[in-house]
């Protein structure tokens, strides 16, 4: 593929795929990467709509998430939380002062009848993020979790109850009748898109609902650039969150080649960690060992580079699928 | 009136008032007192229900309160400004990150069909308020001021424009149409009556919006205790705020019989600065002075007593209105 082709398009959950997300926008024109972002563990909670991941995503990049706690803003405080438990309200779901002004902006608009992918937008703009952050549809679609407890909204599950209830079935509510953002759509069929990266986040919850939306799954199926995933496995485990509870759960063994078997014929090509190349040797797959996890920024820069490596390799056919 | 006379009803706006709700609160048994508190100046910002009297009714029962500010809560912290600022947000109108957690649950609880009045009398029982603080009305009546510049609703012409608009009209607009609130009219018809005590809020701002209401001023007019009205003007002008800027603006001489006048029938008597003893001996009216200047809470609590006082007199009849 030639220089022309210069666009990426990354598909991103929250936490590990905005790591990956802000290394690619530093190791290529920023203005020329999409991110296109889950939105299936949106919610409503105390009358504000609530986007966990476009937010992760936006503060990422805007440089202004916090290191250490890896939700939310940094140097963020919490009047508010103090002051709604004194009046009794409901405290289960930390919402940091500078975090609702997101919330309240974005519900303010939504309920004048905006998008919630202009709304996004405007943010970005607010902010001086050059990436395209993109919802993956302005239509409403809800991780829902079966468990031994019930049926339970997936904020409920992760938050309320830290995951601590048995998953049985991940249901993505309103997915089949969700049309996909245009912008993502008309970014997976760019004829200057270089590579499609699925970013190593949950499969379950961030990923997968994505791909539900049949005309996105559709757009990312027959995207004439490579698409690469980084898996979010490292060494048989999760770096952070629910992912292995969730899969050792629904009777899925916890490693890279179960993640990329899901993915399936989607994928042009894998990067997984040093660690997993063992155990990856079975997939029918372009492989590139990486170190994936990502601590320092150079390690988020070091991985992208990898990755888009692998798609350019890929593209220029130096590395096929093995027969 | 017997000792059975025990229960007093504040009508009260926000600062001044608010003093003088407190001080009555200090000075009586807490739970026979009922603050009756215009709403005529609430309004919606970015999707929230904005109460400013009630609010700083209730923040100041609570302690609350900020001194210096006079507006708001103490120990406010100010991410959330910073942060909707940086988002492009409207920012005129300052809402603390404590302060937000009163204005999103009161919202989210208009938003599910509840009562203002049931949402502020949780919120008071929540802060360990005694005092049963009560809106006007649970429907909607909006201070608008026809101005040189305009039709501007409250909030904008006296934050966003500072007051600095000529007044030419006030109108409260849904008043006609607006209930009582029904436990107010319960507490001006209770037997046990031992005073009305209206407090030294805008007579154009707080109180006349109450007395807008038909059925609110026929129960004052009707009530069986004094109706004692304490002056907002001191030594000719007002001691915070817009109203000596209004009343002069309106052809209203800035006076404590203007503001007597304006009450009218319905008082029985009149609490004033000793600095207007003299221009109100025209007044047809029982007359008390006193130091009305609410500095420190001993102020609060003496100027209650005074109040109190003059009820009582006119109550035992020591005390006639002059023929």
């Amino acid at each position: 593929m030639s220089a022309v082709a210069s666009r990426v398009v990354a598909l991103s959950g929250g936490i590990g795929g905005a790591k990956l997300v802000l290394g690619l926008s530093r190791v290529m024109p920023p203005g020329d990467l999409v991110a296109i972002v889950n939105t299936a563990d949106d919610f409503e909670h105390l009358g504000l709509a609530i986007s966990p991941d476009l937010d992760t995503v936006m503060y990422t990049l805007a440089g202004l998430d916090d290191p250490q706690r890896g939700w939310g803003r940094r140097e963020e405080t919490w009047t508010f939380m103090s002051a709604l438990a004194a009046l009794g309200g409901e405290s289960w779901f930390k919402l940091g002062d500078g975090d609702l002004a997101t919330h309240i902006e974005r519900t303010r608009r939504l309920r004048l009848g905006e998008s919630l992918s202009t709304i996004t937008a405007d943010l970005c703009r607010a902010l001086g993020i050059a990436v395209r952050v993109v919802p993956m549809s302005d239509d409403k679609v809800r991780t829902v979790i079966e468990t031994d407890r019930g049926t339970l909204d997936f904020q409920d599950y992760f938050v309320r109850q830290r995951c601590a209830p048995m998953v049985r079935e991940v249901i993505y509510a309103g997915a089949a009748m969700a049309r996909a953002q245009s912008e993502a759509l008309a970014a997976l069929r760019d004829p200057a898109l270089r590579a499609v990266v699925i970013c190593p986040s949950n499969p379950l919850l961030s990923i997968e609902p994505m791909l539900a939306i049949r005309s996105l799954r559709d757009a990312v199926a027959g995207c004439a650039a490579p698409v690469i995933a980084v898996s979010p496995i490292i060494g048989g485990g999760a770096v952070k969150g629910p992912t292995a509870k969730m899969m050792a759960e629904l009777g899925l063994p916890v490693t890279v080649t179960t993640v990329a078997r899901r993915y399936g014929d989607l994928l042009d090509g894998y990067v997984l960690d040093h660690a997993d190349a063992e155990e990856a040797r079975t997939l029918d797959l372009p492989l590139r060992a990486a170190r994936t996890l990502m601590v320092s920024l150079a390690d988020r820069e070091a991985l992208a580079r990898e990755v888009l490596a692998h798609a350019d390799a890929l593209a220029d056919g130096d590395e096929r699928k093995p027969a």
